[in-house]
Formats: C-alpha cells, sequence, structure tokens
C-alpha cells in the first residue's frame, strides 16, 4: 500500500477536511524514545509530540500497559487498587488542598468537568477564558475556543480577554502587562455579574500555550486570582499542556507562575498516550459538583488508564525527566538564541523547559508562511517540529522528555540549515 | 490492604458520592471471559458488562493492544493504516451509505459529535430524545438525560418524548404505541420549529436500552423516521448499548427494528475495553461537520485504539458472538421465562440476544426495592447483574456475548434461589 493509497482512503474514509499535517503527510509505523520511523525504517527525531511524553513506547508503561490490560479492565464502579494508588500519588504534587480527582478520558472531558465544577459551586455560568486558547472539543469546551463560530453563534455567557503577548504586550509594556491583564479580566468579571449569567471563574492555560507561551514573571496572575476569588468565582488551570514536569523548573505551570488554581485538568502526556485525563480539586468541590451533577465516566480511572499514568508519573520520577527537561531544555534554550540573533526573520526565542518556541516576523508582520515552509522543510530533513500562535508563526518545540543533547543539537543544526534554505 | 480500607481511601480520593455497586462492594481483581475474580480468588460470573464485549481479557484483543503500544501510538495528523483498515470494515456493515468515520475516546464524545454533525447540516440547535434516557455525561449530552437537572435548568432547546413502555404503553395498546411515539415526536417538531432553535434532529437508543428495552414490532419507528426527515432532521441512533451483535438477531439495533439512522455513534463494547468510540455518518454530513468545526481528538482513533477495535470485530465475526448471543440469549430467554412463570413480582420477561430484563412489579406498583435486594443478593451468591428502567425495577442481564449455556443455566438457577431468598 503507497503513501498516496493511503490518502486517498484516508480522505474517502475520514473526510476531506480530516486534518493532516505537512506538506508531504508522514506515515509514521515504528516509534522508540524520541524517534519515529516510517516505512522505509528512516528515523525522524520527534520534536513535536508531547502525548508520548517520557518516549514513544517507553518499556516500563508499554509493559503496565499490556500486563494490567491481560488482568482485569473493569470500570470504577467497582472497587480497585490502582486508582487509588495513582489519584493519591498525583495530588500529592499538588498543593492548595487539591486532594480530590475525577479521572476521566480526554482533556476536552476534564475541561468539561471542571467548568461544570465552577458552575456548581457559584450557581453561575459565565465564564472568561483567554482570545487565542484551545481548551477541547465538546460543545460546551469549544465556545472557549478561538477558532471557528459555532451553530448558533458563540455563547454569550463567554468573554474573552487578551492573552498576554511577548511582542505586543497588553497595557503596553511587559511591566504592565499584568496590571493591564487584572484589568481586563476585571472589566469581563463586571459585565458578567450585570448579565444573566453571573460570573463563575476564569479558565486559562498557565503557561499560555496556544497563545505563544509569552515570557512572564512569577506572581503575573497574583492579582488576576485575587480578583477571581473576590468576586466568588473559581480559577481553573489546564495543565494538559505544561503539567507533568515539561516546563523543567515547575512540576505544573500554575507552579511556575506561584499561583494555586481551585481546579486543575490534565490530559494528553499523563499515562503516554493511553487515553486518560483528570480533573483534580480540593474536596468541597468535587462534592458540589457530584451533588448537581450524575457524573459517570465508563472509560476514567480503570484499572489500564490508571496502571498507564501510574507508570508514566513513576517514569517521570525515576528517570529525573522533569530535570532533564530544565537541563537539555536550557541547553537547547541556548542554541536557538545563537541561531535566533543569525537570523533576522527570528524576532524572538523563549519558553521553558521542553517547550519553547521561534517567533518569526517579518517587515513587522506575522511570517505565517514562512513558518509553514520551515516545518516542511525540516519534515523533510527528519525532524518534526510544528507551530503555534495566534497567527501560526511560531516555530512551536515541545518534544518528549526524554530529549537529550544530542538530540538537541540534531534539532539545531537542522534548523539552521533548514533557515538557510526555506528562508 | 482490606477492602474497607480501600473504601475509605476511595471516598476521600473520588469523593463521597462516588458511584459504588452493592451493598458490599466488590472488588475484582482478575477477570477471564465471563469470570471476575476477586482477591481470594473466588469466581464470579459476569452477567452485567457490556465492556469486555468478547470476554474480560480476551488474548486476541489483549495481544493486538500490547504490540500495538510496544510499536506505535500517535495521534492521526500523521498517516497510519490501521484506523483505515478499521473504519473501512466498520462502516462496512453499516448500509445507508453511512461510510464516513470519525473516532473518539467515549460514547459521549461521540454523542457529542453527532449532535453538532446535526446542527451543522440543518443550522438549528432544537432535539428531540426520549424522557429517560442517557447518552452520555458531556455538558451538552447531559442535556438529554433524564436525571439530575443541570446549573442554569435543562435547555430551552430539548423536548423530550415519552419513550415506549411494555406495560404502560403509550397511546394505551402496544398496537397504537408506534403511532402515538410518532405523533409525540411530531408535536415536538412542530414546537421546536415555532421556537427560536428551529428542529435539528432526534436521538434516541434503537434498543430504548436505558427506558428498560420494551418489546416492539420491526418498522415501529419507520412513520417516525419519516416525520423527522420530512422536517429536515436527521436521525442520531446510539448504538453504544445494543450495537456490535448484542442483540442475536442483528449486528445493530436499528438494523433490528428495520430503519437507516443519518448518523450512528458507537462506544462502550468497540474494542472491548480499551477507551474508544465513533460516529459513522454520510460522508456529506461529515463533510458539513468539518466546514463548521475544527474538530480534532488527540487520542481518538490512534494505533492502538484502532488495533483494539479491529482485534475485538475480528473476534466478534471469528468466533460467532452474535450467533452466539442469538442462541444462549434464546435458550436463557426461555429459562427465564419459566422462572418469571413461577414467581409473582416478575411481571414481565423480555429482551433480545445478550440483553435481557425481568420487570418487577408489586401491587401494580415498581418493585424498585425489591428489585435492589434481589442484585445484591445474587452478587452474594457471585452472580454479577444491575437494575435498569424508569424506576430501576428491572433486573437488567448484559453479559459479555462469550457466555455459555452453562453459564445461563447458572445465572437463571441462582436467580431463582436468590428469588426465594430476596423476595
Amino acid at each position: 500500500m503507497s503513501g498516496e493509497d493511503l490518502i486517498a482512503r484516508r480522505r474517502r474514509l475520514l473526510g476531506r477536511h480530516v486534518t493532516t499535517f505537512y506538506e508531504e503527510p508522514f506515515a509514521p509505523v515504528r516509534g522508540e524514545g524520541v524517534w519515529l520511523y516510517d516505512r522505509e525504517g528512516r528515523p525522524h527525531l520527534d520534536c513535536y509530540n508531547n502525548v508520548p511524553h517520557v518516549g514513544h513506547c517507553h518499556p516500563r508503561v508499554v509493559d503496565a500497559i499490556a500486563r494490567q490490560t491481560a488482568t482485569l479492565n473493569v470500570h470504577t464502579r467497582y472497587v480497585h487498587d490502582l486508582i487509588l494508588d495513582y489519584g493519591e500519588r498525583l495530588t500529592a504534587r499538588l498543593g492548595g488542598g487539591l486532594s480530590a480527582m475525577i479521572m476521566v478520558c480526554t482533556g476536552s472531558e476534564a475541561n468539561d468537568v471542571a467548568l461544570r465544577m465552577a458552575e456548581a459551586v457559584t450557581g453561575n455560568r459565565g465564564f472568561i477564558g483567554t482570545d487565542n486558547t484551545y481548551h477541547g472539543n465538546t460543545s460546551a469546551v469549544s465556545q472557549l475556543n478561538a477558532r471557528k463560530v459555532p451553530v448558533g453563534g458563540f455563547g454569550d455567557h463567554v468573554r474573552k480577554v487578551p492573552a498576554p503577548d511577548n511582542l505586543a504586550p497588553i497595557g503596553g509594556s511587559p511591566e504592565k502587562q499584568a496590571e493591564a491583564f487584572c484589568a481586563e479580566v476585571e472589566t469581563a468579571i463586571a459585565d458578567l455579574q450585570a448579565s444573566p449569567h453571573g460570573f463563575a471563574g476564569l479558565i486559562l492555560c498557565p503557561y499560555f500555550a496556544n497563545e505563544g507561551f509569552p515570557t512572564l514573571p512569577r506572581g503575573f496572575l497574583d492579582r488576576t486570582v485575587e480578583a477571581v476569588h473576590l468576586a466568588g468565582g473559581l480559577v481553573i488551570a489546564d495543565e494538559v499542556q505544561p503539567g507533568f514536569g515539561r516546563l523543567g523548573s515547575h512540576f505544573w505551570g500554575h507552579e511556575r507562575l506561584g499561583f494555586t488554581p481551585d481546579i486543575v485538568t490534565m490530559g494528553k502526556p499523563m499515562a503516554n498516550g493511553y487515553p486518560a485525563a483528570a480533573v483534580v480539586t480540593r474536596p468541597e468541590i468535587l462534592e458540589a459538583f457530584q451533588e448537581q451533577f450524575r457524573y459517570f465516566n465508563t472509560f476514567g480511572g480503570n484499572p489500564v488508564a490508571a496502571a498507564a499514568a501510574l507508570a508514566t508519573l513513576q517514569v517521570i520520577e525515576d528517570e529525573g525527566l522533569q530535570e532533564n527537561a530544565r537541563d537539555v531544555g536550557g541547553y537547547l534554550l541556548a542554541r536557538l538564541c545563537e541561531i535566533g540573533a543569525r537570523h533576522e526573520v527570528v524576532a524572538d526565542v523563549r519558553g521553558a523547559g521542553m517547550f519553547l518556541g521561534l517567533e518569526l516576523m517579518e517587515d513587522d508582520r506575522p511570517a505565517t508562511a514562512s513558518c509553514a515552509r520551515l516545518v516542511n522543510e525540516m519534515r523533510r530533513r527528519g525532524v518534526l517540529v510544528h507551530s503555534a500562535g495566534r497567527h501560526d508563526h511560531i516555530l512551536k518545540i515541545r518534544p518528549p522528555l526524554v530529549f537529550s543533547r544530542e538530540n538537541a543539537d540534531l534539532l539545531a543544526d537542522t534548523l539552521e540549515a533548514a533557515l538557510g534554505e526555506a528562508l
């Protein structure tokens, strides 16, 4: 079966609008660590995928999934110790009384539950999010997303505030940005309070990943969190992207910014690819939710999901992957800064740990087309990256956490060559 | 760790309202075929779980999951043949031009997508469902559910029509029930058309599983489907419970009733416990959805989910499990009818294939408490069943499809003894 046949079958079955990465679509058949191999056995360095968090097909996670799948897989209306072992270990990594958990299957489901938790606690339905974000794809959660207007239009219960930015900081300067962000949130709160919806909460990615992860000082959200709480609302931190040690300096994005959310959601990297996600909150919030909604998730937190997530957490700890993200990420950031300094198109180089980016600008405009050319050129050279940001003009680098200095050098060298070739 | 400690830990972590089956909660540690074993090695006959569709820990499914997890697990923005192999085989089992598919992770996500497909096609947001149903637990889908009023109340865009019933048929008689059901749907359509929401579609389980699976003649929904189409709406068949051969006579619930839906959703049994679900529809409906919503599901249809679902489908076919459901189900139904005839509390015995039930009534009232006592007594005797229906007064029997005549006899004998003991 040739690659072309696969594309034709794919369009026929999955629809002609199905998203496919790269001009020359990539068809991996095997994965190991930071490598993905195509049919011809050619290795591609994975600098993009955050789902295989501890590396593609990590033997300990594979083994945990295989063994538990062969032993028992049932729903959580029966009693099993693995979800408890996992949940206790997971919540021990969170402060602020965040000791209660619901396991679900996807980050979308986690955020869908989190919104309802805030509704249950406050009795209100109005939410504030940032204006270029993505929190998932259920009907309710997609109301918070930036792109594609749903049937019936966006709901009147959502207010979108401008996300912080590096090159065009809201408030006019990096110093004033925290204050300006808080002021925007306060205006949105007042607006919702004056509406029939009332104010339920603020949801954000504490790394502002989809907005292009602007560099922000610790404490950036302190005043905002205070304002939300003063208004009786809850703060939901969507840790799907920054969580589980990716940022190197801290295990969670909110920890890095230095605030304590009321609800934390997590997904993608949690079980290294097994469909697992979770909502962690304070017991009284979980209780309010359970009293208001009769929630049960058939696959969520089943013994295999718990085994996979537990193995992933153990590998992060045993292999020191947060520390590796910090060290190799720091090394890679320095190399990217050197490269950026030599290429005019690179307007900014930033990020933390294993989540880095190069913002590309041409004539003071986002270099969207150049970024796409660069992404495709690197794919041809066997290095997988992609784009992010408001205008898809930021080269996004987000590899599995087992990335080494040698991998970082290969990425940097390929980037340098591709920049010369593509731009 | 004793069972009691597990319960305490469970309440602390998962909340004190977490649902736990049985007065004496069951804590299985191993599963095989139709058997679940507790810590002491005591076997329990599983007559309830529809997720382990081809049997707990079926070696072929376990092997498919283990091998693919060790080989490659990535999202569908890369190209892979397994989702195509599976989707082509799955859609070949559906008529009516239903040849396009989206894979997601849960039945809830599938129905959440299906609703938006109908919105995208019609431009409307009004839905009709039945009045004692369950289609899942996202914010949007839970609007269709019968129990627990969400924050802000039920949306004004949903109309609930009375589900068909065996003992109290709408319209007054079984003969008039189809007509009466259609008339209710037509009234709801007119009501929605006169509202700002308009009419988008009708969603139902074609076995009315949560309503207690009333016995209905083939063609029961013909006029209703015609009325929906005449009004420009779509019919969504939620096959999460009846699908994949469980009903014995047919592979799908809608096939058994003899109608062709516009959208089919599936979940629980699809991959024998691996979190996988799907929406299958006509290509033009998928296209309208993709044009309206930018939908992508990170874990949905990944190579492991596809491998697990493909193995499950192959086992159903190779082991003749639909035929087994028909044969053993027929045998079991006959035995249950004999038992029912000897016990006054049993007002009706019904069902198809491996989805059977006993409706319990006392003094012309639903015997809810007696049904609960019976369920708990059978659990003490090592046979796992549960309840269903509007008043939780129907003993629900829904075992893995590998159930044998010997298993059926053990279930029937235990039921007979438990009826004597508990009631």
